[in-house]
């Protein structure tokens, strides 16, 4: 299947890339493969095949790989004011309006924006300002930072050690004090006779009990997705976040939403803690900020926490962190435009129109009898494929089950992700029913061809 | 001065901004300055203000704010490709032909290279890169991570832990196990007849003693700038990396050199490491490599680390560990670009030519009795107040000496960076000698204003 001449694109790759978050098997059996250009939800590799991207590049791509408006806004930009920072109270205007819109939009009445260059960075960052707090307060010893088992919150050291994915131990991650509580996955972790309900009350108590372990006030923060997204497409168990909130301000724990997937429309409203009615301290996003145009995340943070950090930072004179393009001109251009494609053109409202069409399609293919469950919220879903439906019990690791279901798409020019045993769907918030179709028809048929081999 | 009508750039500004790295009671007096467009190695105001930036934006770009050139790479792309990832074994061509270009032009024969979004990412990424190795090599204990007094690596946790400078422990930072030995400064901790070779000579030893007493079996490597930036342009000692390099090598401990202000032209050569005559281990490069106009950064692994990631990511079938942005490739097209501009287009040659020049200014300006000395390489240079030049004992700190300077410069059209005591200067690679004439004298104006009153 690969082109092994030595000048060949494959080999190339090979030859000068360290390949991150890839089946290395795979690669060398099948090669890289290497993209050129896209066309709406499609993208274009060297020898001409195309592939519907059902993972939206890496959720992120939801306006498509050729949205005529933000490439303009990009160019715009460019030939305005290609590039600056947001040290030494110097800003772009950019940076300015985008702060001012990303408030507005925001859940809160007020608020104060940093930002860095990825979800990674925003997550780290607003450790470092829990950490900042608490020395300033008066609470050095303030520092454990509580997230769940299967987050996926980054790979910066402390963002990795956020993440509750067992990979992370190859790095000797997470660090001390860094904690992961239980996963609100009422399928894959409710108990025999459980009700969800019930499930959701543990999830809560376990989280106190954790807090009381560890010392209240030795907690920094709480952060979560509203629906875990790299860690299978986890939508939260019902009233999780209402029973996690009753708890976090008992002992004065900020809520931190991680919003990088969520965010901007991804569940069908702004934001995934407007989906599950909840109001966050902060909210960290990425990723749909500017539709993958441009790597851009920001730490968006409620009054409260504005405030304190403010008073913090205005009695050492400095809030002493920042990135080079923290804030970039072009980068602020194009989220700015990006939130208004989402939000006021049509991309949002067709998330919501396309939702029950979306869900229909998971639940036919959940029929299949490999399949445990689907789940999903908005246009998130996944498949998770068991060995026995009934049991629940998952097909040997060894099968590499869920990455062969995934090269088979890509071999019939479909692009999935594989999540654990789980495939995960995340389309392009500009797709039309068609293209769900599409979709769904060419993973039942690798489906069925990958469980034919393995079942 | 500053405009605080409710709806003037400066409180919009104020209002949703938490600014990083900014000296507030400054802001709170003369309001931000909000930037809108830029000429050449100007950028102007909202107000209509032209500066000329003797700081590069942050040092980074390079070939200026209006580089036809580059703008046209970025837009080029943006109508190709406008977003990608580097995950799963798929990549744009971009992305491949980058890699390929970053090893051409590395000290390397070969190497990997791997895309984060920042010079940050990029040490963050190497450490994550080095406790995996001491993990896959059956050392898990070899986590240590050295650096120098001043040196300058970033802003997450771990980028900030290897950071020498005494404005993070506000974070509670540095972690443990990140540990900074002396900073190769003669002029400053040179001792009472010190010869400069006897300098280097004992920071050399002072590293090996550090070594030995941490147990050399638990450091994961050392991390330098071939001239420290942000700790106020620092160029080591003569020999220091030679010197340095040979305990270095005794122990097994890797040399990571952090390229992410020299690299790219800023001292005279691509590399920093070229212009002080050592080859590393791995180079973390960011900044110039886009010219600004993007963010990015890269560790480019030299062949020894590139092979044993290689094998330790084989072993377990994938090296866990990327960006969502990484390697994008509008970030990748205008990389290649600007590699082009600085070292094909007359940029790098234009550093060596305007040199001599620069230094002229400089050491006319170190004159001054205020100025103790001036350092620098290439277009990278510092001038260091001091209250005493005899003595070089510096200013009472709360006079904020450096800050008047670059505040009055502001006032004047010039931005330069106060850091510590010192003045920065690293002016962009497109300048004219005219250029600097009109930087050094308003500085200078500047410097006369200031002194007068302080001194």
């Amino acid at each position: 299947m690969r082109d092994d001449t030595p000048n060949s694109w494959e080999s190339r790759a090979d030859s000068y890339s360290l390949y991150g978050f890839t089946d290395l098997p795979s690669i060398h059996e099948r090669g890289a493969v290497i993209v050129t250009h896209g066309k709406g939800p499609y993208v274009y590799d060297v020898h001409g095949r195309s592939y519907l991207d059902g993972n939206s590049g890496l959720w992120n791509m939801v306006a498509g790989f050729d949205h005529p408006g933000l490439a303009e806004a990009a160019k715009a930009q460019y030939d305005r004011f290609p590039g600056y920072h947001a040290f030494f109270g110097r800003m772009s205007d950019q940076t300015v309006m985008l702060s001012e819109k990303l408030v507005e939009v925001s859940p809160f009445d007020r608020g104060r924006v940093f930002y860095t260059n990825s979800g990674s960075e925003a997550n780290d960052t607003m450790v470092k300002m829990l950490w900042f707090l608490a020395g300033a307060e008066g609470h050095p010893q303030r520092r454990k930072i509580i997230t769940r088992i299967n987050s996926y919150h980054g790979v910066t050291a402390v963002s990795a050690s956020m993440t509750g994915k067992p990979y992370n131990s190859v790095f000797g991650l997470p660090l001390p004090g860094f904690i992961h509580v239980g996963c609100p996955h009422y399928w894959r972790f409710g108990k025999d006779g459980e009700s969800e309900a019930q499930f959701t009350e543990r999830m809560a108590r376990e989280l106190e009990a954790t807090i009381i372990t560890e010392g209240p006030d030795t907690i920094a923060g709480f952060f979560a997705e509203p629906v875990m997204g790299a860690g299978g497409v986890i939508p939260p168990s019902a009233g999780y976040f209402q029973a996690v909130q009753k708890v976090l301000k008992k002992y004065g724990i900020p809520l931190i939403a991680d919003e990088v997937i969520c965010g901007f429309g991804r569940t069908g409203n702004t934001w995934g803690c407007q989906t599950y009615d909840f109001v966050p301290d902060a909210i960290i996003s990425s990723k749909n900020i500017t539709a993958g145009y441009f790597p851009m995340g920001a730490v968006i943070l409620g009054p409260d926490l504005a405030d304190r950090l403010q008073d913090a930072s205005e009695a050492i004179e400095e809030f002493p962190h920042g990135f080079t393009a923290s804030g970039h001109p072009v980068g602020c251009a194009v989220a700015l435009k990006a939130i208004d494609v989402v939000m006021n053109e049509g991309l949002a409202e067709n998330v919501r129109t396309l939702t029950p069409h979306f869900e229909a399609g998971l639940a036919r293919l959940a029929e299949n009898p490999n399949i445990g469950e689907w789940r999903g919220k908005g246009l998130m879903g996944a498949l998770e494929a068991v060995k026995d439906k009934a049991t629940k019990t998952p097909f040997d690791g060894k099968l590499s089950v869920s990455e062969r279901i995934a090269n088979t798409c890509t071999d019939h020019g479909l692009i999935c992700r594989p999540l654990g045993q789980a495939i995960v769907l995340c389309p392009p918030f500009i797709c039309t029913k068609d293209h769900l179709d599409e979709m769904f028809d060419k993973l039942e048929k690798a489906l069925k061809k990958v469980f034919a081999e393995v079942a």
